[in-house]
């Protein structure tokens, strides 16, 4: 498996553009208008928040994948379009309505994801202006600069065709874009998979996950397609989380165009095993992007639990831990303060025995089964101050385990969201 | 029902003692050892940690408060003795054995509580002294000084009787000690209740609580007594939330001594649901007061739910909207953002109607059946900078209803736990 350049726009037939819309606030040039487009109709999956409070995107996008088929999804930042009522949902479907026009396809066959703030609605005329722009850019190929102008705005915004263009624009407190592709080898033929994701606070796993788009040229029956997204998603969007808190937004769409011309993969093969390691390789590089670029995360924190008495709960414990207030607290101050790690494996809602725990902080063990053992507290604090750090937590209750990532708590974070609306 | 003074002394029969033992870091002068001592046997009942990884103390008090009969408990601040191995188990019930013999008690009736940092043995010689300080204190009634020295300590301790000293010693990253006393009349009978707490962080809903200890001069039936405690416990210290995260060494207990002569009190009765209700009142002081004195904090929030489908709806999305790290830093911040409330509200784990939500902070409408509705921004900011905040979510699906109650997220916070241990 190899790494490549491109995004989503690294497997044949997909093209992608961002434009500044001027949605994220006048007189700003930040990108907030994406379009993500195959050149012929893919096998599509989604999943979706499981939150009871769904932004009228998710809702839309949910009943458009039900079909199995979609080529295009319009985004926007710096509105969420959730809470927004009849109107929200009258305006998501608007936006496909405006992308589908401008490409010249069935709306029914483009998705729709918007990320922002809760409870305003959106400004069409922007949104309208600015999905147009897109659309230009994606029919004409590689443009330097288009015009994306509305009616109560003169701004002449900035244009990019291309994978970071659209990586930019579903970005809303995220501190740079997210975006990767690879390619494996299935039966001869190479498989390509791009994927992009958005996200930075809200942010919690057992969920869809924030916003994130695949593209893949292989070719994968639908139930294939949408069960390896979801095993994927279990693994990486699902095994992250910045603040305990889920978006009513999440949304991971996956589009397969077909072009690689692989023999079709179906359920239960080698070449599905292949292909759903590949995408959750992908899926996870993003995730954990996500997660280091947490609302004011100066650190990633790896948790990895193992001698579990099972998956589910290596799952639940290794989540906890990471998702502890006071383990990413104390992450942030470098502080080897394992009680705190202990302290919430005991709350994560499964059985354990407290008295064969055994932790390690990199490559410093400070607890042997569950007896605390010396360790160079300037060397913990050396290691701690690094920007990747990684717990192991060993149960010695059975053979299962689990990864879970996650960043630690700081000033920044109680800034970012003190004043998020205002 | 009259609040009184006097905390857990208030009713007749009960002694405390207070005593600084240098458990909580030399040259400091910190109480961090107390006594409470019934002079008779009394009807005894627990609650204690949900935790997975529970303290020794917690393991035995649990064992002991299982006969229903208790007549003192001993307690410490400063180490917690969690995660202290066959040690720490033995240390706790020589805490036990101490207290019992300096006070003329079989140690079986004395029950025992830790609270402080995680992972390290007690400093026995020290607590000795300071359990056989303070039993010197209550033996000999009220005492303004007296010396509670160690072998490795040359620090003379300052040493108080009474309800204040014992609510001081147990306190932790607690800026203020918590305690309240109620009267109320029993069919002729005046019955007082006595209640002191403890609890900064590491505070979350749904287990037994941090330290608590209440004491009562009822005469109530064992099994009516333990009944009383959960029901009490339920609709206040399992309604607070400071950061989600449990500690190892949760307890309550509650001892009631009989002496106010009144007919016993049984399960079922209206004499019952008068004890429980002025229980709960005590209780629900002191968890505001853990929650307002949450770590870092500077605000009390209530977050009432109403219109829910089932009371443990209610509880639950109560207690997540306060738990949410993304409403608590909004709190700080003053910014009204009730999408924060909204999307919590929505990964609560039970279902709501997302389009008949109605929210209001204070007595400001901001949400109309999941409409937006224009609200005074500057009215509602001076609203938010207030030092105790309402939300109310009406949810419209049904009767039920619940109250919780928590704290805003602060760098405080950030500030306590990022060197907590250091």
């Amino acid at each position: 498996m190899q790494i490549i350049n491109g995004g989503v726009t690294a497997p044949a037939g997909f093209k992608t553009a961002g434009v500044h819309a001027n949605i994220k606030g006048k007189g700003g040039t930040k990108k907030d208008v994406a379009l993500l487009v195959a050149s012929a109709p893919c096998t599509a999956a989604g999943v979706y928040t499981l939150s009871e409070v769904k932004a009228a995107p998710v809702l839309l996008s949910q009943e458009l994948t039900a079909s199995g088929r979609l080529q295009a999804v319009v985004m926007n930042s710096g509105n969420a379009n959730a809470c927004t009522g009849q109107q929200g949902l009258q305006d998501a479907k608007t936006m496909t309505e405006v992308a589908g026009e401008a490409l010249g396809l069935d709306p029914k066959l483009v998705g729709v994801a918007s990320t922002g703030v809760i409870g305003v609605n959106l400004p069409m005329d922007r949104v309208i202006a600015g999905i147009k722009a897109a659309a230009a850019v994606v029919m004409a190929g590689p443009v330097a600069e288009v015009a994306a102008t509305a009616d109560d705005t003169a701004t002449a915004a900035a244009t990019t065709f291309g994978p970071d263009a659209a990586a930019e624009a579903i970005m809303t407190t995220d501190t740079f874009p997210k975006q990767v592709a690879l390619r494996f080898d299935l039966n001869g033929t190479p498989i390509t998979i791009g994927a992009m994701a958005k996200g930075s606070g809200m942010i919690h796993p057992n969920m869809g996950t924030m916003l994130g788009f695949v593209t893949t040229d292989a070719a994968i029956a639908p139930d294939a397609l949408l069960a390896a997204l979801r095993a994927a998603t279990d693994l990486s969007y699902n095994m992250i989380t910045v603040d305990g808190d889920t978006s009513t937004n999440d949304q991971v769409i996956l589009l397969a165009n077909g072009v690689a011309g692989n023999e079709p993969i179906t359920l239960g093969t080698p070449a599905y095993e292949t292909f759903t390691a590949a995408l959750t390789e992908a899926m996870t590089i993003l995730a954990k992007a996500i997660a280091r670029d947490g609302e004011g995360a100066t650190k990633l924190i790896e948790v990895q639990v193992k001698g579990a008495a099972s998956e589910a709960a290596a799952r639940a414990i290794a989540k906890t831990i990471v998702g502890s207030s006071l383990v990413k607290a104390a992450a942030f101050g470098a502080d080897a303060n394992w009680g705190r790690i202990i302290a919430a494996a005991g709350r994560a809602g499964v059985p354990i025995n407290q008295f064969t725990v055994t932790i390690t902080m990199g490559e410093i063990l400070v607890l042997q089964d569950s007896t605390p053992v010396p360790f160079d507290e300037e060397l913990a604090l050396a290691y701690l101050k690094g920007d990747s750090i990684l717990f192991t937590v060993d149960l010695k209750m059975g053979e299962a385990a689990a990864t879970a990532w996650g960043c630690d708590l700081t000033y920044d974070y109680v800034k970012i969201n003190g004043s998020y609306r205002t």
